[in-house]
């Protein structure tokens, strides 16, 4: 399907694209912040162009890629889903990641609408709307990259590419039947990226296939264009954390997920129960009295807190007030906690190829469910729960879809190794070949 | 001199040092907290019988060197200059530096006093004494690292390890007329030396040359054996930060350093004066609700100012209480300007080899002048006050002796690149050997 697609022009699958988003209406607005119709029109020309002069500029050239509304673009004021930047300075220049995409041949389509200051995984927006879950509109798109999620979803891009603080990429991926890939936090430059935490964003894509996945972590960490090596599930070594990250799993989620584990069992993955709830209950046992991300959202929301209180998404300035309670020594605890939790769970992990585990423990809720700010806050805690722990442990780690419940989502997260990402992806493309066609 | 030292034996060597701590007296208690006459006599012998075997394990083969009180070695409580840690557990194991200089075949003579928990630049101790400067003992030694400069100034060893978060290895080097090295903060491993904090501790040597120091910090970075690169003064671009650093500096300090420059000026080197106020400057600004320092001890400190606040000396405690109030969005804010503020600094520093500039402002003051807690407080911030500035931009710094002022001593401050420790090193080999003869 992705090969069918690349063959057809640029021009074309552009078209396409625009006017699905045109199609949905106000849905569209809600789900892309800003379009680019003409820019985009020049840059898929421009791929056509080279395709025909047999010429390609990588794997990206002339893919429909959309960009999370907090990636810098010049001449914009970046806006992070937020009213209170509507107002900010235009960038200077392009984010990193953009101008890496442009110069890979892509061609960015838009900007998609995020949960404000990426602060929350349900995808809820009171300033830009709440786009619908692209399985069933009446439900939420996870978050925070919402808009992301469901442009890849509901074909109006190829490829989105996302933030992922505590799950923004992967929860989104999960919720909408995609691919989602968080690297290791260092392999991808976040500089032209409105931050959340400093400790912990890492920028990544949400896509269709993980073939998708490896050619846009190649371009966004900017290395060369490498094939990923070639991995069988046979041998595979998997270790499924079962303990809390297996907790308060809804039985559509739980038998998706069980089902995927017995199926690499029965491809000759040697599947493994590992007990590893002291390393990782951790994360939320250090953070019970104020966590990093809120502490570093604190600082960089202290000024718009202090002038304009009343533009910010309730919710999230709620979360980042908790996060100015939070004194310096707790803070510095924190953080050298986690310094030595990285190498304990690394050691604890080395008989692994991955770990496997449900990406999220439930499926897409309804947006009119998640009104009340008790159900919200406890949705989204859940929802955060598995997918945080690896940005706080730092792993790279890979979201597959599962098939669907009901006509809903399930996604299977595998988790690798430190600075291998490209090992998980072929490990992943592996997995992903296999329960596609069981 | 140096070669007269090392080409006798070790042996002799040793037991004219630990002959020299035997003749202190009381003094010798206040300048070490321990002493190892059994281990260092077996590490002397067996040093003397790799020479007459035509073997050696390096330069500091033979070397009597002593250790900061805050280094691990196995089976000991680390104490760090407290009372509160005298009850601690032993030590598992040797701190690397220690491994790494027994390995190197040095002869650890003791472990040194210290300013409790290294947290003030005076060297006074309420629980252990304060030993005397070397050149006047009624003079406070400097600190943190106290016991280590007095202990090279009065021939107990050739060197000295130490550590250094703010001063606390040039501090004393210059009040004792010692060179004094602190690396860039990741060359040398921390691993088993008591912290004060994780962001700024650097680990040196004090001793009496600066082969002397290459040699060291060759054998604490763990790296092969390299002589340093040879270099001349003339041609040198040198650069004076005349504004905040040169100020309220004493004439005999002023009077040192200018004629030591115009000595470096008059041997071809190329002086000239740099306008960084508005960086370095930047450590105070950010810091004075609270400083990174008192931030992180507030955490080491936290169950020990809980439950012991008594076995505290007053001054270093008052300090840990301010750490206490520092806010995390704060501590996450000076932390955010200073990673933007390191580059800052390379760029204006890109067209010199190094600054110089007075190691501090101050000759030693008398103890009995700092007894009154305003007065200490004040000496001691303008002890920190230049040598702090390189932690907080992580540059090596090598501390030179000037001629003695009045029989007392004067550092001169020479400034390197991040990483370029060893260029640096070589530098102030040619400054030393011009300052030397001159």
């Amino acid at each position: 399907m992705t090969s069918t697609l690349t063959e057809s022009p640029a021009v074309q699958r552009l078209e396409a694209a625009l006017a699905a988003i045109t199609a949905a209406g106000d849905e569209g607005r809600r789900i892309f912040t800003r379009v680019y119709p003409d820019t985009a029109r020049a840059a898929a020309q421009a791929s056509d162009l080279r395709r025909s002069a047999g010429k390609r500029l990588g794997p990206l050239d002339g893919r429909i890629v959309s960009i999370k509304d907090l990636f810098d673009v010049a001449g914009e004021a970046t806006t992070a889903g937020s009213q209170l930047l509507q107002g900010a300075a235009p960038a200077a220049h392009d984010a990193l990641v953009v101008s890496r995409l442009h110069a890979a041949g892509a061609v960015i389509i838009g900007k998609t609408n995020m949960t404000e200051f990426a602060f929350s995984g349900v995808g809820i927006n009171p300033h830009y709307g709440t786009p619908g879950n692209a399985l069933d509109p009446r439900r939420i798109p996870g978050g925070s990259s919402s808009g992301a999620g469901v442009s890849v979803a509901r074909g109006m891009a190829d490829i989105a590419i996302g933030s992922d603080t505590g799950g923004s990429v992967r929860i989104p991926s999960a919720l909408n039947g995609l691919v989602g890939f968080k690297p290791t936090q260092a392999r991808v430059p976040r500089d032209g990226a409105y931050p959340l935490s400093f400790t912990l964003d890492c920028v990544g894509p949400l896509c269709r296939s993980v073939a998708d996945a490896a050619a846009t972590d190649g371009v966004l960490a900017g290395t060369s264009d490498q094939p990923l090596p070639s991995r069988a599930v046979a041998g595979l070594r998997l270790g499924a954390p079962r303990g809390l990250l297996f907790s308060q799993t809804q039985d559509a989620v739980l038998a998706a997920v069980e089902l995927a584990l017995g199926q690499l069992a029965t491809a000759g993955a040697t599947l493994s129960n590992e007990s590893l709830d002291d390393l990782l209950g951790e994360p939320f046992r250090l953070q019970e009295g104020g966590t990093l991300v809120a502490a570093e959202a604190a600082w960089i929301h202290k000024a718009g807190v202090a002038t304009r209180p009343e533009a910010y998404d309730p919710i999230v300035l709620g979360r980042i007030r908790r996060g100015q309670t939070l004194d310096a020594a707790t803070y510095v605890g924190i953080q050298q906690a986690r310094a030595a939790l990285l190498p304990a769970l690394d050691a604890r992990m080395a008989h692994l190829d991955a770990l496997v585990l449900p990406t999220v423990p439930l499926l897409a809720p309804l947006i009119a469910d998640v009104q009340d700010e008790d159900v919200f806050l406890r949705t989204n805690a859940l929802l955060l729960r598995n997918p945080s722990v690896f940005n706080f442990f730092d792993l790279p780690v890979l979201s597959l879809p599962l098939p669907s419940q009901n006509g809903l989502a399930v996604g299977l997260m595998l988790v690798g190794k430190r600075g291998g990402d490209r090992e998980l992806l072929a490990l992943g493309a592996a997995v992903e070949a296999l329960l596609r066609v069981t």
